[in-house]
């Protein structure tokens, strides 16, 4: 049985969070996010797989080989990615990591470091080092709200979810946080999100619990198609709920996680810049899970299909133009356009008499494309948002 | 030698054509294109790679094939793309090509046909075939603008190329036109683009010369990544100014053939939906032929260097994301990004110092961005525009 319930990552018990205003950000908001567990926690974690990796992505790397899998806390800030910053970069991020671990009592080691913000400029290390005693004393068991904004850059709003799985007659909490907004087409992981659960589970198992849930959440989900150099998400198990996770638990506990991570990857795709509508991608009848999964993403990042989406015009000549040349078995006679319930194209003819209805239903925020490929099938499922004018302001005008 | 002249398709000699108002745009403009060989001419062509093909690159096709390689004329539409539209669309495209014939006095095998505007929509075939009697006796040499007009869709302007190529004291001339300017990534072909030369070409030497100056001209543009269902380049070479090519003469030739694609596609990039600025992405360092144009193709079609470029930021870090996200060799430590003539990022190091320079030289209208991966010898050159609101603002309301 799963319950979602409000929440975040301070739901599951055992955890604490502080989120402070360092003075990264120019204007003033809150910039640097503190998660803390009260023991040692299994620690597992998926990173990007752009071969710019930020350093907070390699000395987290670092830390969780080196500690065996165990963390304590997690310090992230927002307002600068320490991406691309050579040598005085990794110092910064294992600075980060050091200061918090001399302040909470633990190893370095047991300290995972990300950050988020715009790539190619130094952290301000003084900084954070300053602001930290202050947010290690301030850590709470009701500042999850708090955390989740001060890892937000330009998200409209902050991601949290949470859920409760009942196994054995005994209660686990799931919590999660994560900031998009931009630079998201995650592959193997995600801009950041950090999950947390007060069951005990073994690492390996935990492991696959991570990878399991992030496939068909985090990395089914597009905002531009672009897979950033800080990526990551991270998973705390800190068994405070006395309710071990074995092989037989697995599948309910596994069906938690995804859902908590599915939240947050939905509100990371709401929330994608300049976003007006959450846009679900079907495709089915594709000759393989690959066939699928590529012709989704190539219809979730196609420009046109977006932006026809966010004029909401029933526009269903991109969706097969893009279908057909996104390199998949693809069988134009057999291919099927739905919007809404509405079908569009079948048998490899239009059916435009109804296009009004389909328009209409593009006028809502929450739409849904499906696609039938003609080749087989297997299906896919992902997420993404329109592309409004108000994205390329966004993006125009980033640093200036 | 290589001269570029004022011209299109009818500055060689022995080419006839028209532009007519068929009344298939509501507007009343030019969408009726007809251009002429007056004598048979070697004709051959590439297509567009999407397995959704339009009626009239299947009509195309069919024809080349069954005329073995020989046409007198290409009659081309726009304001419909008559694709996805059955067999309706496929006698639609038929009329059109026998009705030019019948009024030419030559075989329906021996007219190539052509369509862009909206998927999806019925052909009007009797406004055309109304159109054409008065397209045939207007056919004329000075006509060429009035053709390039004709085939524009969302096109801010026509675009033209000639250019007139000395070989053994004669000269050959070769002009050509083309339409862009949305759903543009060729794939071995192009949007419309019509090439004509009144040199004399055996089809074999014509073929290899159309594929290898494509390759690098539309084949090395973006807009905006996608790949159409009507791509078509034709190519039309009648011998009228009797100098046969042969083996000996081949290199002169294409040098010449590819001057005028690559004036082209860079008009169909600066005339992309909605552009301001040109913009060569030049990739450098690669392991491979293949990664450098991966690389490159990454950089030009993503949304944050795109809209980087249109805000004049000289936003080096989105380059490195994208060149560590495009699944090519890279090394971050030996990588290199330079705007212009301004260091950025080199060996792992930012130079922010020079960013106001590079911020200044983005105010221009031809951008060169320059990114060595850092992992190889070999480059290769793409070319895109920037991406504004207008891209979006055009797009979200093409059908309204």
């Amino acid at each position: 049985m799963l319950n979602a319930v409000m929440g975040g990552v301070t739901t599951p018990l055992g955890y604490r969070a502080f989120g402070a205003s360092a003075g990264i950000k120019a204007n003033g908001n809150l910039d640097l996010a503190l998660l803390v567990s009260d023991t040692p926690a299994t620690a597992v974690a998926v990173f990007t797989v752009n071969k710019a990796q930020a350093a907070p992505v390699l000395v987290s790397r670092e830390h969780l080989s080196a500690s065996g899998g165990v963390a304590r806390a997690i310090i992230a800030n927002s307002g600068c990615a320490n991406a691309c910053t050579g040598d005085d970069g990794m110092r910064a991020a294992r600075a980060m990591a050091e200061e918090t671990a001399r302040l909470l009592n633990c190893r370095a080691t047991e300290v995972l470091v990300a950050s988020t913000g715009v790539i190619g400029v130094g952290l301000p290390i003084e900084k954070i080092l300053k602001a930290l005693p202050s947010a290690v004393s301030g850590l709470a068991g009701d500042q999850g709200s708090a955390v989740a904004r001060a890892i937000m850059t330009t998200d409209p709003f902050p991601k949290e979810a949470a859920t409760e799985v009942h196994i054995g007659g005994r209660t686990v909490r799931i919590g999660g946080m994560a900031k998009g907004s931009g630079m998201i087409e995650p592959m193997m992981a995600t801009m950041l999100a950090f999950v947390t659960t007060d069951a005990a589970v073994p690492a390996p198992l935990l492991n696959r619990a991570l990878r399991e849930a992030v496939d068909e959440t985090f990395n089914a989900i597009t905002v531009d198609g672009e897979c950033s150099t800080n990526d990551s998400v991270m998973l705390l198990a800190n068994g405070a709920s006395g309710v071990a996770i074995d092989e037989s638990t697995y599948g309910t506990f596994v069906r938690g996680l995804r859902s908590v991570c599915l939240e947050l990857a939905l509100g990371i795709v709401r929330g994608g810049e300049g976003a007006t509508k959450l846009v679900t991608v079907n495709v089915t009848g594709a000759a393989s899970l690959e066939d699928a999964r590529r012709a989704a993403k190539a219809i979730a990042n196609s420009l046109l299909v977006k932006t026809a989406i966010h004029g909401g015009d029933p526009n269903w000549g991109r969706l097969i133009a893009v279908a057909g040349r996104a390199n998949v078995a693809f069988e134009l006679s057999r291919a099927m356009v739905v919007i809404g319930s509405t079908v569009l194209f079948k048998n490899g003819q239009p059916h435009d008499e109804a296009a009004p209805e389909a328009a209409e239903y593009l006028k809502g925020t929450d739409i849904l494309i499906s696609v039938d490929l003609g080749a087989g099938s297997t299906s896919a499922t992902v997420w993404t948002c329109d592309l409004s004018a108000e994205y390329v302001r966004i993006n125009a005008e980033y640093r200036t």
